[in-house]
């Protein structure tokens, strides 16, 4: 690796591609001699599972390569990695979309990445763009896109809108299979797809749908918030809790993208759900890779059927969302700062107070039942009674969380990373309104004609009505779901006090009434 | 102050009075001079109130005083006092039973005080006897009390038992008044007692009841457990909350008094009950206090209709109930700390939770309010009564243990006091199976005659009849008492939850159904 002046740094990857990185995305990742180990030794690991009998020789040879390739790594002093070889979810060695290239900023190309890439260049390595596309380049078009992807935005009763299909596509994730390959060396889970359009399933790896995320978010994320997706985990990766919520995640987010008029309707997302066979798998990602209409050039193909607003109301909208998502940004994490509250009190210390109760009853029940006195019967048998219903109420109050807070958590969360990714959007559309703004100066200035400033405000005003068709599916949504989840909650909060007070009035009918 | 020998001191009360007390029965309590403090302090406070235009003045006076007053007890290095003068809970200044008299054990005479009476002799300074009163001068009593005062046992179904009046008697402590004395210097709290023979209203300070207290406890407390009175309290005695209190707990002690047939029929508890002028009051008081038929004598009254006990049959009762009062002792220790956890609980993190829940689903009812989307009102008026209920919800569950807990605490608590008693009746009767065994030692060393074994050997089935009638009496109120308690409790329980769900329900029927 050199540094090669102007911020550009030349650096070569793990599978020996050399490439120009900004000097902004390089990390010095010291840290990563640790995970290295980590994962050598969950390699180790699969290899004494397959390998049981040979331990004691394996055990040798892969400590000793081990502590080689350590101190390899520690000679260098420092070790910048793009490596990607030792992470399961991670892509096969081939192509991921050019990493280890160089990453200008033409065009506004988004790439971001949430909490779950590790292993990438810290562009990718928190969420959030490292520097706001440029929205200059898509200002300044004059052409305006009427072919296939052309994404009209309409006047619903609600305001613009999306072009919405006929049959909305949904899908279903399910059957998660490990796999494995390289000689049962690295293992994998894979799990099925099936589009309710097709009813076919196709087979999908965690990077796989990372990858799809990926191309989204390039593509889109200018104009469309592209939630993240669950996050990456190295260990306990293949245990049952762990792929089943990791299913359950990847659902919530497939039908999240599903229910989208803009991403369910575009190629790549097409290629993920319909594709019939490896090859027409592999051209689609290399056509994907290579589509250029990414960015900030996404607006070009957004045709509003609606009359050209002013900058003024384009603003007032602008701060209008931007307050909203920001204040509901900090009312899901209050929401879900108060589910885990009552979550863990309901799994912990109240469990063991409803167990203790039960157990006080028992008690005395068993003391009482000692007393030799003839007319102890029916109370020792109520209050037995009455100690195993608080022993069960005990369970129910433990176990309730999973039946209803669950939901109520899991989609807050999604909500959580949705919010999260709006600041993104939104500061692309604040770019454009101040371009505008400077507009007028710069035609005094004759760096622009009076017509480039009319053709601003007019892709402003593209701009501002794809933020509001997006706007507008968002509420649609978070109606749906907050409707639908609250209820489902409540639902079963009633069922839960119900199914207790039945037990203590079963309880109850055994004392004799005097 | 001075010691005269063989374990016998000198000492001078308050009051001037000189008497002999058992060295065993002083305490060195150099804190008296705090509790000095503080009373003085309550008296101030007193007088304050009555004079609040002369504050300046009297302040300045009584801080004086006290200074001095303290100063005096500090130049004596450390402090004996049998001074009641300040506590406003005690007695008038007159006599309480010679408590700065000698202390002899003659005939057994018990002087048993519970956690409540602080400021009198070590003696009465903890539960339970200082020694178990000697059971010997009894066991070798030939004459048979069969006048007025003997108290039959029976057979009933369930065994021993004593006789139970054809009406029982009970009572109702009410109307508790603040009365003053001593030109408005002293306060105290009278209580209105109505006992259901009469029905006629007689009055009480809490002074009388412990008064009565002290009588039952020497003349039964050998064969009957007395519990205790509700704790003395120093400060906060005229605050509404701990006046509710007390009368409640005063009005549990009276039931449980009235509800026992040896008890309820005595001439000091009648005499307390029913007395009709202040002269009746004096004349009976005094003949209580000279009343000779105390401690292990109270047996010479007992005459069980039924075949005497081998001592051996009566060792195997001792074993049973001793066996089982300490079991129930633990038990309801069990049920206090339990119960008392949980009532934190309910009014502590719980209401707490439930309040945060109410508030987050009411702060993103409020945030949805602000989206300027059309189809926004159903949700945000639906999560804003959810969010009320939420909060309704804390407010029932902090207040719910004072609806149910709560009694099944105090009759809990009142059977812990009962049951500290126990072991203190039981020393006696263990005792006397001890004398029995060396009986036939003492015969063949002709310390006692083979008749003087035989009436010993009577006498103690008596004692084991006084015994099995207490416990079977015990028993059956136990049975009573925790059936309808838990029964109560039970009841307060179920409509606790039913109301919840009500509540959720009539929450979720403000949501459109999808």
């Amino acid at each position: 690796m050199k540094n090669v002046g102007s911020g550009w740094v030349e650096a070569r990857n793990s599978r020996g591609n050399v490439g120009l990185v900004p000097e902004d995305y390089i990390e010095v990742k010291t840290i990563l001699i640790i995970s290295f180990v980590f994962d050598f030794t969950s390699l180790f690991r699969a290899y004494c599972m397959k390998l049981e009998n040979c331990v004691g020789l394996f055990l040798s040879i892969i400590l000793l390569l081990s502590v080689m390739v350590i101190l390899c790594h520690m000679a260098v002093g420092s070790v910048y990695s793009f490596d990607e070889e030792w992470d399961d979810d991670s892509d096969d060695g081939k192509s991921t979309g050019g990493y280890g290239g160089s990453q200008a900023d033409e065009g506004g190309t988004m790439q971001r990445g949430g909490a779950h890439s590790t292993m990438k260049l810290s562009l990718n390595k928190f969420p959030g763009f490292s520097k706001t596309p440029n929205p200059e380049v898509y200002l300044l078009t004059k052409h305006i896109s009427k072919g296939d992807d052309r994404l009209p935005i309409y006047t619903g009763e609600v305001g613009p809108v999306w072009l919405y299909p006929q049959i909305q596509l949904d899908c279903v994730v399910a059957d998660p299979k490990k796999g494995s390959k390289m000689y049962g060396l690295k293992s994998y889970i894979e799990y099925q797809i099936t589009p309710n359009t097709t009813n076919r399933p196709v087979n999908h790896r965690y990077k796989h749908f990372d990858w799809l995320y990926e191309r989204l978010v390039e593509k889109f994320a200018c104009a469309l918030p592209i939630p993240c997706l669950p996050d990456k985990q190295v260990t306990g990766r293949f245990e049952e809790e762990f792929i089943k919520m990791r299913m359950e995640r990847l659902q919530g987010w497939m039908s999240r993208m599903c229910r989208h008029p803009v991403i369910s309707n575009s190629d790549v997302f097409q290629l993920f759900l319909n594709y019939r066979d490896e090859k027409e798998w592999k051209l689609g990602k290399r056509k994907a890779e290579k589509d250029e209409i990414v960015g900030v050039k996404i607006f070009s193909n957004i045709d509003p059927e609606l009359p050209e607003l002013d900058p003024a109301q384009v603003e007032q909208k602008y701060e209008m969302y931007s307050q909203f998502t920001r204040s509901m940004d900090n009312s899901v994490k209050e929401l879900l700062t108060v589910g885990h509250l009552h979550w863990k009190r309901c799994t912990g210390p109240l469990q063991k107070e409803y167990r203790q109760i039960g157990k006080a009853f028992q008690n005395l029940s068993s003391v009482f039942n000692t007393s030799a006195y003839p007319r102890e019967y029916t109370l020792t048998e109520a209050l037995t009674a009455t100690g195993k219903t608080y022993e069960e109420i005990a369970e129910i109050v433990a176990g309730q969380p999973k039946k209803d807070l669950h939901f109520l958590m899991e989609t807050t969360h999604e909500y959580k990373g949705l919010l999260g990714c709006f600041p993104d959007t939104i500061a692309v559309h604040k770019a454009a309104i101040d371009k505008v703004k400077e507009a007028d100066h710069l035609v005094v200035m004759n760096k622009i004609s009076q017509q480039d400033k009319l053709i601003m405000e007019k892709n402003l005003s593209t701009m501002s009505y794809a933020l509001q068709a997006e706007m507008n599916h968002f509420h649609s949504n978070r109606i749906y779901d907050y409707n639908r989840l609250v209820q489902f909650y409540l639902e079963e909060q009633v069922k839960f006090y119900e199914t207790i007070a039945e037990k203590l009035k079963k309880a109850l009918g055994q004392y004799t009434t005097m």
